[in-house]
């Protein structure tokens, strides 16, 4: 599982060359069937939650992304796989029609994950050819269609690995996804960081965002426009919470105190019965000890790791488990402001960071005409932003202004949390 | 798929020598399977509603209900093929232990198809070597739950058709079963049956149920004990209501006439926007005709076909369906009665005929002791009786003391009615 | 509160004076009232589950009865005392059009009570003067319609009175009905009744229900028509199971063992976490001991009384408790007929009797037309016959052929339970 | 109903003799009891929905807050007048132990509404003595109590109006809770504000956010603290939308096209089947003439009015609109700075208007110590902001500050819009 960067390109995006582009393409392409080789066609199949799509479903919705966006209308001779696929596989677009209702993605028996394949090949087919050979022209226009569409593809392979991950925890047998020693990228880093201490950083008008689509440089809508944000002193942990650290915050009771929670999280608490995060499993003892848990994970169910990054939580365990540490969630700013400064680890490729801010536009946000402006837009409501990425995310998704989103109660993801402070006067 | 009567043997069931047994024993673990054949792995894993579980888990349960009530306790040297399976695949025995909930069977997509086979093989292998070799005292013993186990498995082989045509109706793309042509068992007959007429029946005592389980039969439990019953003068349609009689129903506004329901069945048809049976898919017009409709079935989508006898009725719906005809459904009893008198056809392998008798213990009824006592006394409240057999009922599975049962709203069984009249005066 | 019973005079129905059937309808109306004095507005008002209705909605609604079916069709000069009643108060008869959502009965806070009480004195005075004046030959027809409005306002008297009974159970202050002492009638009698022993009743030829509307008796249209039942031979408890006798069964564990419960039951038990009858409060102690419970009643929280006959219990309970002691329940033909007999004690004015037979239809039965045809005929399914009568059935209503029913999981009705048997061969 | 502001006081808080406070604390009591004078015991007993409570538990519940928060910890003669009241009023303070669960609140018939009339005179009298008779060192600590009291009081007399107008809307006979003329307070203004056009607002640092509790002004603690934030220039509606202008939404299609709406409110709309804001009931016609609604208000129904602010509306349907009208919502900080500003009209007094900001604390929030941390910050997730006041909202408390806040699908509240516009380049 090798992969550079999706954007490892040294030169900027506009001047890329196709050849480029189409080796990124076979790149993101190959790599989500390489997340899905460990898996039966069963497994690829079924659906556990309405929030989780089956593995199969991913591989064909990423592909339908293609057909749709830029085979359809820009391949004059293109011909869809399957007509019947527009309503399959559209996930959410209103402007492309009817869509198969998301809780019943896992009946979807037919097609088989055969067919599933050859439509990933007649749809790969066809986009290099049209990568190659459109003229220069739409070439101009593609390009970035092309690039929203391999991050789309890269944002389900993330999705894949914890939505069949939630599968597998549905089985008492806790099946691995598959075995691999602790060095498999597709697990949390075991390795300690050092620390952690309390990093400063300044008040300030702090740049936030990106001025993306620009020539140089990728990202989603949801990151624009560029802008300052005004910022108080504040103190960041250098490095995300542990597991070990999360089990103190347990064996103190952390679960039974209401007074560390925010209303609708207490709620949450004990109407689901959550006594730790999603996927720790209870093996005797007051929780305080890293010894009285297991974790299930990609690599099936193993001793807790102390040093390792506690991930599967929702936001309100992340916000009670600062409140309990005497600190607080930073701001989506804060933490792009320090992650640009360079100075705390474990930024990205450890655990997304559930932040204390809600996911609302940017000053002078407007979604993009068309299908497109559905991809972000209609979904900042109700909403937390997460920052940095997971050991998970695919090679190369990574930005310092990426702001990934989930509902507060989302516990699915591979998410923790980082630290921060108002500075001390 | 030609199988002969579990109990066409000509003797009385105590004198039936072992090979005869083992072969009945490899038959009906053959249809099984032979039912399953047509689908992929996936089609056998997914579940589509609590009620219906998957092929899989039905091929696995069967194969465990052996190895429980059988290996288990009378072949000492049998060592089950892996211990898990008694929490994955006991149904509803609360004597036999917890197990995995019903809702959540479609998420078991492992164990794979391929080691439920295993399953099956190890399995067979051992109950063999018992029916074989056990000394004849425990042969003795072990006949009845043999042939329960038997029993079990061809109820759940209807259950399997049933459930997997409701997985395949939640697909958009409709698919087949299989394809076939109109004379395969596994679809309602469609040629016509004359008449109807009524068929006149005399006030009596009609003797209902059986004595098994003596020498010479096999029932359920819950057919049992064998009783008087008083019944006034009724007649009773000669044969099934058919799809083209339905059909008028619909044209003439019956699922919009309140008069016409009970209260509950009222109820569900605002709440479930019934308009039709399950599985009819309208094509225009104003439903009266047999033409406005197609019928979603095991070979697929078809033409309505009108004097197939009508099936996917909900008790609600053929209650409903006999006020407006000015008629009622018969009671278990006087179903009975007329079924010993060979006077009606359809009596069995078209459809399960819904009575307008609740599913009560008979007097003197009484569940066995042990596991088996919950079989099917547990759930002698909240049904109705359904009497008779279906076209997807295994060969040599019908009697006349037969009495199957499901909720009043259930719709995913090949369930239709026949009318039923007091004797005018 | 004394009222002689409705049907007390000794001569058959057809031939009773004018007078006395206003005598009737006067004492009637007037019980409703009395059993509403000790309410505030308050109380009166508000709906506590969608199952029960408020006080005050009882009161419109019987009132709405008699305008419905006696004033408007027969009473040429009758005007509605207000339109929207007809609205507001219909309670489930579609063929007098639509009607208020049941669950939103309690959100009617006007018309006030006072208007309330203006509507039932208006219609009453209408209908005394129906009653005395109309001609010979109308009085033949209304008499049957008034009689059936008396016996349908009495019904609704024990409904105000179990429904209250919810409303104040909801009220952590568990306020009281009324404060009265232990001989008062609306409280379950505390006087131990000798025995149980078993009473021994043969196999026979029953007649069962009741052959009205004849000229000398009323009887509700599901007690129709009469007709034999044959019996086997059965034993009855002589009395009610008592509340110190269910004790043991709760002591005994009689809620934690899931093979005493019919399957429904056990997951009724399991999701609303049942420990014993409704409006038993846990005092410490296993449960075995009565002193270990408090009862909230009419009377307001008072010790267990332990011979007092235990009542709020659901079917499932009286199931399970009758299999915990080696017996089950009776049939309603069973009841019936030993009622007839007259030996057992407390077959009326005590609690309600569940009994093993579902709610079907007599061999026979068919509603009348028009609206009164759905007061009884189209609940006949998913319901269980309650024999006898309660504490709180008005005086009167009793009847050896009644049939009163509910669904399996009711548990705020006064309903109890007697013991069956087989009888040893 | 003349209250002059509660902070009409021209000196600093701190400095105000007692008796203001005392007249203040008096008036404040007085007005719950005026709004709810026009309602029945019965009308103040309900409870229509979870979020809305009964205008019984508000009178009670506001009592509550004075008894425990100021009377009990420092009046130390002061006993309860009922130990059970603080489980029944506790609205949602853990720190003060278990309550009456919320959905519930409507259950309550007794205490009765005469019993807490009795508690508010007892409570304040003993308020009263407190507020004039406590030594120096302690009016200084109960002061800022003592304002946060009547401010909650103050909230809750709005929260009345609102629950009371749900009670009402859910009766079929839609009864008015007072008949009044057109100039009453408690309706939406019917005269028209000239405009709109769009007022300019510069790009700036604009301060935000209260310095309270300082000596000179009361604000809740989710107001503070001041800080600065970076504004980009922006243009405001000068008036708020009128009912004329949202029926022109309506009958342009506004609730049937799924482009303008998030996807969670677009979910909304099909979900509850939204066609018009709350009480809006529509008198045929296209909806787009605002002679095609009438509008269900405190007054009863009546005619929609053009020109009133429209009200009742969720955040999606505000967002929607805006969208409609190629305008946006403006950011709470937007709001402020504008209202600071003086040149929008109806700013406060007329309905709270929905901002695109979500609840989020501002930079260097904490919640105080102890029971009152609990009132706001606990509810810092999942809602919207909403700035300004209504026509609902007592006199005096209104603030260029103050931060409404509700979840996006809220429609009970006299909530709208104002548009806001990013300032053309
Ligand atoms: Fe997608
Ligand atoms: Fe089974
Ligand atoms: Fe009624
Ligand atoms: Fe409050």
């Amino acid at each position: 599982m090798t992969m550079t960067s999706l954007l490892a390109a040294e030169q900027p995006l506009a001047t890329l060359p196709r050849t480029f582009m189409l080796r990124q393409y076979m790149r993101v392409r190959a790599y989500s069937l390489e997340l899905a080789a460990p898996l039966s066609a069963e497994d690829q199949c079924v659906q556990s939650m309405p929030d989780a799509s089956p593995t199969k479903w991913h591989l064909a919705h990423t592909t339908w992304f293609f057909e749709t966006l830029l085979l359809g209308p820009h391949a004059p001779a293109y011909r869809p796989f399957n007509e019947r696929y527009a309503y399959l596989f559209n996930s959410y677009y209103e402007t492309l029609g009817p869509r198969h209702p998301r809780p019943r993605r896992g009946l979807l028996t037919r097609p088989s994950l055969e067919e599933i394949h050859a439509y990933r090949h007649y749809v790969d087919a066809a986009m290099e050819d049209l990568i190659e050979n459109c003229d220069a022209r739409l070439w101009l226009e593609l390009r970035p269609l092309l690039l929203l569409g391999l991050n789309h593809e890269q944002q389900h392979q993330e999705l894949l690995l914890t939505d069949i991950l939630h599968v597998l925890s549905c089985n008492p047998l806790l099946p691995a996804y598959r075995k691999g020693d602790d060095k498999d990228s597709l697990s949390p880093s075991l390795d300690a960081a050092p620390g952690p201490v309390w990093l400063e950083f300044p008040g300030a008008a702090a740049a936030i965002g990106s001025d993306a689509p620009g020539d140089d440089e990728f990202a989603f809508d949801n990151e624009t426009p560029r802008h300052d944000v005004l910022l108080q002193p504040y103190q960041l942990g250098s490095r995300l919470v542990t597991c070990g650290e999360y089990a103190q915050f347990i064996g103190d009771g952390g679960y039974r105190q209401a007074g560390l929670w925010l209303s609708d999280g207490w709620a949450a608490v004990q109407a689901q019965g959550w006594q730790a995060p999603a996927y720790w499993v209870a093996g005797g003892g007051s929780g305080a000890d890293a010894a009285d848990w297991q974790v299930f994970g990609l690599q099936g169910l193993r001793p807790l790791a102390p040093s390792a990054p506690v991930t599967n939580l929702s936001f309100y365990e992340a916000a009670a488990y600062a409140e309990w540490a005497g600190a607080r969630l930073p701001t989506e700013f804060e933490w792009e402001a320090a992650a640009r400064d360079l100075r705390i680890s474990q930024a990205t490729g450890h655990a997304w960071q559930w932040t204390r801010s809600s996911y609302d536009p940017y000053p002078g946000y407007h979604p993009p005409a068309g299908a497109v402006g559905e991809y972000n837009g209609k979904f900042m409501v109700g909403q937390l932003v997460l920052r940095g990425s997971s050991f998970a995310t695919p090679p190369g998704h990574t930005r310092v202004t990426y702001r990934n989103f989930f509902p507060p109660g989302a516990r699915w993801q591979f998410s923790g949390l980082r630290l921060a402070k108002d500075k001390p006067c």
